[in-house]
């Protein structure tokens, strides 16, 4: 196979969007000119755990490997702004794999507005991936998940439920709804709508990887408020009602708990609009934790990644 | 074994050194206020590639992998601001070689002086390490590797084949002397000495990472000028010609072609002094390449992470 040099010159030709990049690939760092504070944030998908070679090609992993990611800082309220990759794969995976790995990951960085300014590759048994984003709050402060007030409106926006009932129909032998199945390969992650909602005056907010109402528990707790969530406000998609049909799982459960999905959540103040495409889907309410309905919610609470998928 | 939520509290209590931490570890991201531009870096270590658990205490993992990427930040002539450290580990790792390897990741952002802001744990077949680290110009300009000019002083700072001739002996099944297996198991990176460098007026750096002709190499290439190594300017430690006796293998080898030392190369005006620390190793001439003595070195140059441990 080519050597490391080859190849890191290949994965790393880089992609250049804004203009706060000063140097990209190729030295020992990039340079970033930030025009604000900056946030940062990093994830890894390692094979096996967050996805398999038999479901998601490796297009699919490049793209989604930059969303999650990117999705963190849009959760901040920051403008993404660049990412760097790292990829451990084994000495005999077909480099095609990588050349669309990178592919995958070019792309997505096109569509999330970041430059792509830097890079590692090494040998591993199984395929590990670290993305490191970052984002600039252009003179903004963050939004934490600290600041939700008694009274304000949960919102959403993005789609909830899908990537878990795609990885329902997978774990079946499935590729089929292809809708959900594609969101659990690559989830659809809102760009933009971080700066949006910050603009707009959210309080608190945060990316729903591990589970609408999981996550929204980390938004009471570090807010020391109570959540609300109104079933009635919740849009069950027909494709997870299919697979919640073809599993014998309820419809609900995928959208209050099904994990992956990438969607933003944010509190918003009452007295304002909420911005285009977001979604009431309950309230702030003096108290602590979260319930649906009004009611503590009898079912898993999101996934925990050392749990065996 | 404890969940994810609970490891990720443990590993990520954070440590802040700088008062550029808005932000540190709990939410989606953290937040950074830079002073200057910034520059960002990331690397690998992969369990059996980068490090052999039998060869290397979690300690010394721990320390390595915020070592050399901080490293990079210092061979841009950068202020190490911050870093985010993720690991993925199996799930029948002893808790205490996490616990160890958190500890060994924060003393070395001690000794940086950079914060632990952020990070991500994972199960995984293989440990598997990912450091990305942050760095702040404080508004000088980055130090590439395309700047050295006909005529500069070719100059290290730190030490040269160490690791290497620790590797070597690790090999042979060794573990001294002690203190080149040290070296090899957490590099002595001379923290600080990036920004002396860049006050000093450095017109290219770098780290030596992939042994010390070979990273010259990339600056010569960079800089479109021909870089010649005096081979009399060059340091060979005892130890290290203690193993070169046990192995066989020529002394200068290690110091010239020794990988992973992360000692700091950079050319220097030559009418100027070289910073304290900072040792002349040779001179930037018309042409292109890398010399040693006049004439090319027959050996090996450098270390490529896709060839065999």
């Amino acid at each position: 196979m080519a050597g490391e040099f080859e190849l890191i010159d290949r994965i790393t030709e880089g992609l250049t969007v804004g203009d706060d990049v000063v140097l990209g690939v190729g030295d020992d760092a990039a340079v970033l000119a930030p025009s604000g504070n900056i946030v940062v944030t990093t994830d890894m998908l390692i094979e096996n755990v967050h996805f398999r070679r038999a479901w998601s090609p490796a297009r699919a992993i490049g793209r989604k490997a930059v969303a999650v990611n990117v999705s963190d800082v849009e959760a901040m309220g920051a403008r993404p702004s660049a990412v760097v990759v790292a990829l451990a794969f084994p000495k005999d995976l077909d480099q095609d794999w990588v050349a669309e790995f990178e592919a995958g990951a070019v792309e997505e960085c096109r569509r999330a507005g970041v430059s792509l300014v830097g890079g590692d590759l090494s040998s591993s048994a199984h395929i590990a991936i670290t993305v490191t984003a970052i984002g600039d709050l252009d003179g903004r402060a963050a939004v934490t998940r600290a600041g939700a007030r008694v009274g304000d409106i949960v919102a959403v926006c993005g789609r909830l439920g899908w990537a878990g009932a795609g990885l329902a129909a997978l774990q079946r032998g499935f590729g089929s709804p292809k809708e959900v199945v594609a969101e659990q390969l690559t989830p659809s992650v809102p760009y933009g709508q971080g700066v949006v909602a910050a603009r707009a005056g959210a309080t608190a907010m945060l990316d729903v990887s591990d589970g609408l109402l999981a996550d929204l528990g980390h938004i009471a707790e570090r807010s020391h408020v109570l959540i609300d969530v109104d079933s009635m406000l919740l849009e069950v998609p027909d494709a997870v009602q299919r697979v919640a049909a073809a599993t014998g799982r309820p419809a609900l459960g995928f959208v209050l708990a099904g994990g992956e999905d990438h969607a933003l959540a944010a509190t918003f103040p009452a007295d304002g609009a909420l911005p285009e495409g977001w979604r009431r889907v309950g309230s702030v309410r003096d108290g602590s934790g979260i319930v649906v309905d009004g009611a503590p919610f009898d079912g898993s609470l999101g996934w925990d990644h050392f749990a065996q998928r």
